[in-house]
């Protein structure tokens, strides 16, 4: 059981700190051609119902993963328009 | 709590299908030069991690969303690499 809940820790850790490196090369690039802007206005919302679901569900490590993915994708988001 | 499940499901469902656009878009243009390789080589291996959590766990629903969300991830990594 201990192991099981690591595993989850674990991917959580992945899903959530993968989009840094994205959004630090979008930032620095500003080349968001290959980005898809559907994906990301998808993602953002989604990421922000996680965030509700967390909040309302006292499930905090929940809402912290998709706070910080959220503002994340969010800075992505907002570059795909701004640099289109 | 019934309302707090279907804002779970409704994220679920976002932060899943928005990577179908994205694995269309790369798929049909092979431009990634915007996309982060780092992102999806942690991403992937993320989602890897949530579905061996999922069936380990028997949460069916977590399993069942990242073994799609797994499955485009890698779409995109390989074209990432591919068409570097």
């Amino acid at each position: 059981m201990i192991y099981i809940n690591a595993i989850g820790y674990l991917a959580a850790f992945c899903t959530t700190i993968s989009f840094l490196p994205q959004a630090i090369k979008t930032i620095r690039t500003r080349d968001t051609s290959g980005i898809s802007l559907l994906m990301y206005a998808i993602f953002t919302l989604g990421t922000l119902f996680w965030l509700i679901y967390g909040l309302l569900g006292n499930q905090w490590p929940v809402a912290a993963a998709n706070a910080v993915t959220f503002v994340l994708a969010l800075t992505i988001l907002f570059y795909k328009i701004r640099y289109k």
